[in-house]
């Protein structure tokens, strides 16, 4: 990240035409999710390495959890942008967000 | 809110001072939780006869699954009412309720 | 439960059909199970009431967090119980337990 | 598994010191994991693009679904193996094993 300084390059290319705020969040939300793929390539590395099967279980928890984690962060998010949108768009546009928002969180509650 | 005084006229003097929809929901709502609580109390009679662990454990699942579902449609309430709550009373109060919400979320999730 | 005589008048009519440690498991979960109803209960005190939504929904996750752990418990006795017989009873009764139980944890996992 | 020789070739290092059944399940386990960890990239390729969120929602949620199901394989395998090992071993050994699997249970229900 401290290497790709294209990053920032990309966001500065077309100035304003993301709040830095969102680019912020990205970045943060691809550390994250890089964070995560690194922590599935180690369990395939206990795996092969015949590790015992219950400290391969706990860090199958603990990628569940830094995922659920992920999805609260988005979704957090997604429900502040609902609100601000009903603000300005109107609230029949906002509903039918909400609805699909607690699609989602459904899906969460039961994954 | 501010602006229903009826609200705080609470209670049966002032018939009429919800409207139907709600009082459906609040019937409806107290309905599923009752049928919760005969699922809890089927639980005890299946210990109390011995029932097989396993066959009790899918009693567990299903209840489990029901409050999770009462949870869910709560919540969707809740975030319809917060998005024409900031139409009505600005962007400010509804974020902070989405705040709220999503430590709600947050803990069904990992519940 | 100190005025309910009768369980134990239940068990000591045939002494020795069922160990101790076992009824003792049994009045325990019996126990948890009131108290899990009793959060029912609760829940529904607190729609009728009006009660904020969010504490509602916090009073929802720590009864669905009771039921987990009162489904942990049955399912911990009942792998003990797999082992045992397994030495006493040979591999291949036990195995079809463990299907079983398998079976019983991934409903409660996906739950 | 009796009929893939070839398996045993892929640990000819040391020849027949893994029955060949559990190498195949490690070949298996390792495509499940290479799979999720393709998931997880490809949510980095959704955040980049700035796919809607609730699109990128959906696809966490089925990263954690194949998470569990990982893990929900590998716990019925171990809970086979702690019975087959409490017949060969007697009771105590295998006792402590359930004790573990049920904390490593009570981990993946919670998270």
């Amino acid at each position: 990240m401290a290497t790709t300084p294209a990053d920032s390059g990309a966001g500065s290319a077309t100035p304003g035409h993301k709040p830095p705020g969102y680019l912020h969040q990205k970045d943060a939300h691809l550390k994250r999710l890089r964070r995560i793929e690194g922590q599935v390539r180690g369990l395939q590395r206990l795996v092969e390495s015949d590790t015992y099967c219950i400290d391969v279980l706990t860090q199958v928890s603990a990628a569940t959890r830094a995922l659920e984690s992920f999805a609260l962060g988005l979704l957090d998010e997604h429900l502040a942008h609902c609100v601000s949108e009903a603000v300005a768009n109107g609230d029949q546009d906002a509903q039918e967000k909400v609805k699909e928002a607690s699609a989602a969180i459904a899906r969460l509650v039961r994954s």
